[in-house]
């Protein structure tokens, strides 16, 4: 692809330095990245979406100029891959992201500004699930269901071991399955999407509704609608307090019925559940896998794994997005969407 | 595969005689078809699942022996696909088909019995999904989500050119997606079933329901359940029965949410609608197309494609099992997935 003869002269003596970036409502995580998927430096800032896209990628740059190794010397540097929500991949740009409100951006161009190396775009979800079968608990799958439960609800679908991506490159988006017809009202303008439910928001929102419904004491009582949070609901969950519990009682009950629906669709060898909302653990995973078992067809109830991801702190959409933009170079395209090396599959 | 010296002359002059077979909860459709997708024969008789899988298999083997030409002559067949609801396409097996009530069945291995050619085995939505993109509607398309509305609601997906079959061969059962949490009791055992709303059945379901929840008028009061049919009511609403248009009004509105959230899934290039219950024509396809444009996330509403088929008389999966058996010959095995000749795609 670069045939200057100094960056092949590079490339030879170095190893492929890759930048992944996860895109996030609430905040954006950089990792700079081998190719063989260890994460050599990771950093965080606020994603701050108000203040518009072209103001986020100045911040994004400076913050991937930080991280480089050799004091940011971005020659170093073979490609940057951004996991983001709502990417659509066949026109390469993002279209109408719910939680980031910029409308239709070519992301990839305004960061190629910054640095001129290939940047490869996919969706958040898509990038999870790609790190995940590359380097995590769904290495050597080909049927997998991912779920990133953050501030929303993303998906990344893999089929006969290649990403579901759909018509226009948009596919995949579970969160905005309508799990309760005529339910709460959804940034994307509709009603009942399933990251409504089960998502850090969702929680906050059914806690809220929970406080109006029941009449139980909680110490969610004493809170604010803004100040809750999910991490706070789940401290109090944990110390036993019975409407926190009964919230992630709730959320469960609701993805457990989202995988149940999402087992007779793809027959997955595997579910992955991925994000923040996941640390909550038990006392997320037990009511959802008991709605799972009670909601799915027979002949998936003891068969359909879900596990949970061991690449924390944001790494799998990381690791996903930097692989993914390393093998879109080496395949010499930018819309990869075979998750194995080489593009092959049985 | 077969080097029997005769077999093979046999092969060199005649084209492949094929026979598609597709199995329903009522009636069985059988086929007798060439390798260019026409069909040169074709009947269907009951399929009276109450008397078993093996009672059945006679019946069938009787029935193509006498749809081949050159009176019965079983040696010009070449291969035979069976298109059944609840496939296991990775045992081969049929597997506790809801509407069938047969348990777990090799049927390929008990049509063998009567029929020395090689005989393939399929989901009944896949089978229509497979006529469809190699003959019908969505020829040339690579991401097709099929739904056959029938006695229950069959599914065939297709994702980047490959049908959607899953860890167990068992996936793409869109019938089985709970659409009413704690609803309609299901033949699957479980409530709410996406197929116990929308599919022949459910449209009696919906219109017995209605009669208890209206007062209004209807011909419909003069029925008892068992004199129901979705023809009938059919028959009914196009003469203006406000009850029958109620009916197909309900039926229409569960059809176009539950496209509108598979189109979320899946981005597809186009919704293929197939079966009995789509001979309603408008009185379906008009409240369908609402409820699909107004729970559809905006950026597909105005580009996804809800087709009705053309291959009518139930040759969608007749065509599609049939070339099914045909490639999977020529494959030298029983498991193709891709849907395109060679098993290529882009």
């Amino acid at each position: 692809m670069r045939t200057a003869p100094g960056h092949m002269h590079r490339n030879e003596r170095q190893p492929a330095i890759l930048v992944g970036v996860d895109i996030g409502g609430t905040n954006t995580m950089v990792g700079v990245m081998d190719a063989a998927g260890t994460v050599l430096r990771q950093s965080a800032f606020p994603t701050n979406p108000s203040l518009g896209s072209s103001a986020f990628v100045e911040r994004l740059a400076q913050e991937i100029i930080s991280l480089l190794p050799e004091a940011g010397d971005a020659t170093t540097l073979s490609a940057i891959g951004l996991a983001c929500p709502a990417v659509n991949a066949r026109e390469g740009i993002v279209d109408n992201p719910a939680n980031l409100g910029w409308g239709r951006v070519d992301l990839a161009g305004l960061v190629r500004q910054h640095f001129d190396v290939p940047i490869a775009l996919l969706n958040d979800g898509d990038a999870a699930a790609f790190g995940e079968l590359t380097f995590g608990v769904a290495r050597g799958l080909h049927n997998v269901v991912m779920l990133t439960l953050g501030t929303g609800l993303g998906g990344g679908i893999v089929v006969n071991g290649e990403l579901v991506r759909g018509s226009n490159g948009t596919g995949g988006e579970i969160g905005h399955i309508i799990v309760v017809p005529g339910g709460r009202l959804c940034n994307c303008g509709r009603r009942g999407c399933a990251e409504t439910y089960i998502s850090a928001t969702g929680v906050c929102r059914t806690a809220a509704e929970l406080l109006g419904i029941q009449t139980i004491d909680s110490a969610l009582r004493d809170l604010s609608f803004r100040e809750m949070t999910a991490a706070a609901i789940f401290e109090l969950a944990a110390k036993g307090d019975p409407l926190a519990r009964m919230t992630y009682d709730q959320t469960g009950e609701s993805l457990g019925t989202l995988l149940a629906n999402l087992a007779a669709v793809f027959d997955p060898d595997a579910f992955v559940l991925y994000g923040g909302l996941v640390h909550a653990g038990d006392l997320l995973l037990s009511p959802t896998i008991r709605a799972f078992r009670s909601n799915v067809l027979d002949r998936y109830r003891n068969t359909v794994k879900i596990l949970v991801s061991d690449l924390n702190d944001g790494r799998a959409p990381i690791l996903g997005a930097g692989i993914f933009a390393h093998r879109s170079v080496a395949a010499g395209q930018h819309h990869t969407t075979s998750v194995f090396q080489g593009g092959t599959h049985e």
